[in-house]
């Protein structure tokens, strides 16, 4: 079974973590709702309050398949400010797993913190300009080496579905996007490898 | 200001419930997350942990200007099983407000209860097949009446905007679906009035 980890800080995009969560548990996949900060209760972009499953400082050392960072202007910056959670994303890089982004994560984590290497991604608005790293390509998903990126919240269910084809059989993932109704064209995740 | 509720109870679809969440509160729109139990948190179909704002026994006696049900299919059972919630529905109902259901919620909620009195509407698969009340009609997104209905989750983001354009300015529902990058067709919420 694979197993993933999903980074929630302080104002993370809720709807991006969830449709993500949500997406990736129907497909069989397990996640882990991990709070990079000390309590469990973390409160999202938009003042919803979810609870974690685990604190990231209890899961420091796992290699999970693959870690995924939503984006919320000050979650994504809270996550890229956070040396636990970059020395994290650089050991599953280090690793070869999958490190994904959506919405100004990209940004703010990646970007941020040199861990594109100039690789292309996508984020959210004129997010990337703030940063010398990476070469910004305006698409819904973005895929490049191990590093898979996302536009927005109006695109996290590509973004899910095309992680998704990624860690189980693609054939899955079409049928569980027909079963909730939703359009799914996997020719949105563009690949750069 | 416009004032919705958003009624959740254990099972409930997390992603139906934070997209129609956030989709609303960046419309300037507030919501009251209201649990239909006796404490605040409530655990989703997919086990995720959220926290209601109140609950709905607190405010029972109010009249929001929409409440909406998400799917869920342990979590519709739960609200259509729930008197104090067919009696909040009834109310606004009564008062012309509009009643909104996700998924299965139209079915369990909805036809189960005879709200629909003979309506058009949508749910998620063969739901709707086992109750009498409310005509069936196939499409992402159903308004009739005061009652508006969206499939499942993959059509969550055109339901919450659909449900936007019936509280602010449409014009500005346009602008919001364009900045999360959202392809939103106002064309796909079929009205029966």
């Amino acid at each position: 079974m694979k197993h993933v980890a999903l980074l929630l800080a302080q104002g993370f995009e809720p709807a991006e973590a969830i449709i993500v969560v949500d997406v990736l548990r129907r497909l069989g996949i397990a996640v882990d709702l991990l709070a990079c900060q000390g309590d469990l209760e973390v409160l999202s972009y938009f003042d919803i309050r979810m609870k974690a499953d685990a604190l990231l400082a209890d899961n420091a050392a796992r290699l999970y398949d693959a870690v995924i960072c939503p984006g919320g202007p000050q979650g994504a910056r809270n996550l890229g400010a956070n040396v636990q959670v970059v020395d994290f994303l650089k050991a599953h890089l280090a690793a070869e797993r999958l490190v994904c982004t959506i919405c100004s994560a990209g940004a703010h984590v990646l970007a941020a913190n040199g861990l594109l290497e100039g690789k292309r991604y996508v984020c959210s608005g004129e997010n990337h300009t703030l940063y010398g790293d990476g070469k910004y390509v305006d698409e819904k998903v973005v895929k490049h080496g191990n590093i898979l990126t996302g536009k927005g919240l109006g695109t996290a269910f590509e973004f899910a579905l095309a992680l998704g084809t990624l860690l189980v059989d693609p054939q899955i993932v079409a049928n569980k996007a027909e079963h909730i109704y939703f359009d799914y064209r996997p020719g949105e995740m563009v690949c750069f490898d």
